[in-house]
């Protein structure tokens, strides 16, 4: 069943203990796009400038991506130069250029209209509620943002949080957006705010799932990372989690409490990846038995028997 | 199978956003063997000052703890003052007084003779070594350590890690030991130190368990920690996650990967429940049963079906 998944598609310039990258395809919906293509259909909204080319079309192309919901538009795409030079688990924002995105007003194609799952990836809060308004009949919307929206933008984000079936934000995120220093009591405010489900991103120290609501009899569960040699580039592990873990989602027939547990394990398979070389290399290159493969390793390092 | 531990049993001072309490009974070796004490028999090495009477030896009685290994010296018992006022994950530490313990020469009684399992707690090395080698025969000797004998003492540290089965440290330790940032490479320097397994304590993270020599074919293990919906008290969570693991290990005829998986699932039980409460307070409360079904809450936690 096919995701839509509104969010930015740009070009990063990013520096890492291993190495550099000048303005390479990158962007929130691009790595999420690519993480989720490999469980289901996945269909693009963004905004792009005229360095967007065939070369980017291709990357898409290549894992059967929709991306006729992406707008053209005059001047240069989403910029952002960042580097993780000291500390791999946060960015060092050196520059963003909102570009294109300043003046971005999402239109859902009609071939898009029949998704039954919708992710609203880290963007200004008033177009992700914009979006979530023009596609009513989504049977599971989930959704990240960033500690810029919570601190600045929140009476928005608010908005967008009442509509969300599950929310994946970090735990730096969680814990500013409910103003609580401790995880569990931070996760259970956000659930209050609307969120049906949360997934809590520790970085190197995998993820929780939250519930709350109609949910809360289910138990919470613990995705691990994997162990990782050598990080080359954290740039988009989350998305990438979200994409795994979103994506296998939908592939399910029904999100039975099970499904949501195993989706936990592919957002850790895919984020793992992601971090493996620059930018979206890795995901570019992988195959479905590599994630099954990677699947099976996490599995028997987090089970007793 | 007895376990003989050597370590600190002295007064703590502390301060934590839920309370304050003054010179009550703590030190690494006294969390050790009250959580070993759920699995199996636990003898104890230390010193301590005339201000150690009979409300603390009935603390260790009640646990039929053998404390006949504990020599008491003219002056005052091992004092810690700290606090976890800005950070629950790590102590400030406000004053620490060596007192009895700066004399220490530990002794090993001949009823702890016949123990198969060694545990060095965190103390100073040379003092680790030297009960190391008055018990030549042990079946397993696993250790602790922190970063002042890791900086200032390191050549005696580094004779201790030659003769360790396993040894337990937390990341910064492992980083600092290594002088590596990268844990999974950090994990391997230490290996080749060495000990045959390592468990690197994560804190609210878990922890994980590699092995190193013979036993490299085992594979990693990850154990969570439970998410804990208050931490009253911080204090000897380590050493209690030690006792635990160590304690189910001894209590096994055989202590084969599934019983390492195992026991790190009861070291996380043991270290959950001593951040429930101040001090040893919930240790010194606990039973068998209450562990039993935390480990299954843990199993509950991280297991997909």
């Amino acid at each position: 069943m096919a995701i839509t998944v509104v969010g930015s598609v740009a070009y990063d310039t990013v520096e890492t203990p291993a190495g550099r990258y000048e303005r390479q395809l990158a962007g929130a919906a691009t790595y999420f796009s690519l993480a989720a293509s490999f469980f289901t259909d996945v269909r693009v909204i963004a905004v792009v400038g005229e360095d967007f080319g065939p070369e980017q079309e291709a990357v898409f192309a290549a894992r059967n991506i929709d991306i006729s919901g992406i707008e053209r538009a005059p001047g240069k795409s989403f910029f952002w130069e960042g580097s993780y030079l000291e500390n791999l688990n946060e960015a060092k924002t050196h520059n963003t250029e909102l570009n294109v995105f300043a003046t971005f007003n999402p239109k859902i194609p009609d071939s898009y209209r029949d998704s039954e799952f919708l992710f609203l990836a880290n963007i200004d809060p008033v177009l992700q509620r914009r979006v979530r308004e023009q596609m009513p009949d989504v049977k599971l919307v989930a959704g990240d943002t960033m500690n810029y929206w919570i601190k600045d933008h929140r009476a928005a984000l608010l908005e967008v949080l009442k509509g969300l079936d599950i929310l994946l934000i970090n735990d730096t995120e969680t814990k500013m957006l409910a103003d609580n220093s401790n995880i569990v009591q931070a996760a259970r405010a956000v659930l209050a705010l609307g969120p049906k489900s949360m997934v809590v991103k520790h970085g190197e120290y995998g993820a929780t799932l939250f519930h709350g609501g109609t949910r809360a009899e289910h138990s919470t569960f613990k995705a691990p990372a994997l162990p990782l040699e050598e990080v080359v580039d954290p740039t988009g592990a989350g998305d990438s989690f979200a994409g795994g873990f979103f994506g296998y989602l939908a592939s399910q027939k029904e999100q039975t409490p099970a499904a949501y547990r195993r989706a936990m394990f592919y957002g850790s398979v895919m984020g793992s990846y992601a971090c493996e070389r620059f930018g979206t290399e890795r995901l570019q290159q992988l195959s479905r038995e590599e994630i099954d493969a990677r699947f099976n390793q996490f599995r028997e390092l987090t089970h007793l028997d």
